[in-house]
């Protein structure tokens, strides 16, 4: 690969001028620009990212931390940040943090480290003292699907309670009384706030139902075939479910099939998410829409924001899920 | 944040000495070293990721071009290059093409002037020619999902043609005779391989079919849904579907139950994939497994082996496509 020496050479300049138009200082004159790039051209020069970061002190790039980015949620962020990255000319270098605090940790500090000027942080294991204190080191830091009272103004969340409430209201609307609730046995905020979401909506409705309609079980659909097994087993007597998300939902779904139990004429299944799978399960899931294109873009252009030292307004940015019908949810059949 | 100045100073050695124990020179002391890093602690000080790069002439970084980061294949294939990537303490940069020539180079690029030390490539959109191009020009580049007979070495592909050979031989002896054959419009060679693997399985077991038994669409549901409802426009006389991939399958089954067509009662209907869908749909989808997760581990190993100057056999990389039968096949039932 040819050197910005061979550059120089071949311009009939000094190295440092060289320097001055790669960097577009003002001081390169128009004659020696001219000849620089030429001989870049014909050299097949590439400038090294990594010195221009050093002398432009910045290195034009998002950091993005997500759990898997193999699971389509995180894919679908991914790609709404780097959609508002690339309108402005930067990239996107992205770590996994795996669902644990040390690997969260590593891959936060490997993007520090690589001087990212933005950072947009998925982390459900780190504590919140932790994010605070990284938050106070990188200025262009965004919390992303967490609410951290003292990051409010930089923390992008959603109202996981009001999704849940949402949910198990849509369903007492369609008559039904008997509502399970399919819960993550995650000890994150989410799992929480959906369960309490759930048990708010029955109690403004004056339903009362036994600690047993709640089955706390892994996030996957294998997880949704356990607790649906397990209701089933306990002889809950339910008309409907509401589930922590799409895939406990599809898990659900099949084993309320397997045992005959069809959906949605003998049971009604709600989802939370609105992810890719929800429109291919049979039948198409009735589920709440998790907007995370729209969270993610708006935590990028906050990011940038930070990063540049720009004003920004101190209120949390809390969106709204909403309710998506299709095919999983129907009104109360009296047996 | 504290500079490379800051630490000196505090731990009363000169800036060289700090530079020699960041860079771990052998011509630091030790009692140098247990100063600079004591100092380093207290101050919060962290190298810089490119000032690093610079001295030491690598970054420790696998950069990857995919197609579109969110769709659940390209996250697959970023996981398992980032596990390896994670085992040789190397991160990873990702870059999406988004199916067009011009993104594609950009990735390429941006990839390359990042001194990315290894690089593995998803290209559909570029020439034989500008990628052979490429990889002169970085030793540690690979291709994955593509052969390029030049590179041969250098490629991580599957046999296409084989898939849709086996999947097709499955319906056959499964007693399927009428195939029809839901075909990517795209342009790319996979498209081409798939098909012509079809033709290949029905004439060797004499079966002639009109062209009119294969129908192109985008390769998406969407697309999946419209070749299915042409076929059913065009009185096909067809007892089983060959799907391009598992998301036209989902279209094709969604618009065969729509049409009173069960599946596999009536329609057999083989996908190409196993991807995250194929488990959820209903029937639960038969199809073709793509080891996208070996292809690309094998792909990040090459790579790394290539960037340090390795050896490296000149044998082909050519992976074999498996049968994954689940519930979409059954035996043809006269009528």
């Amino acid at each position: 690969m040819a050197t910005i020496k061979d550059v120089a050479k071949e311009a009939g300049v000094s190295v440092a001028t060289v320097s001055r138009v790669l960097n577009k200082s003002s001081k390169a004159s128009q004659a020696a620009t001219a000849s620089v790039n030429k001989a870049m051209k014909q050299l097949g020069y590439r400038p090294n990212a990594a010195a221009q970061a050093l002398v432009n002190q910045t290195t034009n790039t998002i950091g993005i931390v997500v759990c898997d980015v193999s699971e389509p949620f995180y894919g679908t962020m991914v790609k709404a940040i780097d959609k508002i990255a690339h309108q402005n000319n930067k990239h996107v270098l992205i770590g996994n943090g795996y669902h644990t605090a040390e690997q969260e940790k590593k891959a936060i500090e490997l993007l520090i480290n690589s001087r990212c000027e933005a950072l947009i942080v998925h982390s459900k294991a780190l504590s919140d003292k932790e994010l605070v204190a990284y938050a106070k080191e990188v200025k262009g830091l965004v919390i992303i699907n967490r609410h951290i009272p003292e990051l409010a103004s930089r923390c992008i969340s959603l109202d996981n309670f009001r999704g849940a409430y949402l949910a198990t209201e849509l369903l007492i609307k369609n008559g039904h009384h008997k509502i399970a609730c399919i819960a993550s046995a995650h000890e994150i905020d989410d799992a929480k706030d959906r369960v309490d979401g759930y048990l708010a909506a029955l109690k403004a409705h004056n339903i009362e139902l036994p600690n047993g309609y709640i089955e706390y079980a892994e996030p996957t659909s294998e997880g949704g075939e356990d607790a649906m097994t397990n209701l089933l087993t306990k002889s809950t007597d339910m008309s409907a479910v509401v589930s922590y998300n799409d895939y406990m939902a599809a898990g659900a779904l099949s084993i309320a099939k397997e045992n005959s139990l069809h959906t949605p004429n003998k049971l009604s299944v709600i989802g939370f998410d609105d992810g890719i799978i929800a429109k291919y399960v049979s039948p198409r899931l009735t589920t709440v829409r998790y907007p995370i294109e729209l969270m993610a873009q708006k935590a990028a252009e906050l990011a940038l924001m930070l990063s540049q030292g720009q004003e920004y307004s101190e209120q949390a940015f809390c969106y709204s899920p909403t309710l998506v019908q299709r095919e999983s949810v129907m009104r109360h059949q009296a047996a």
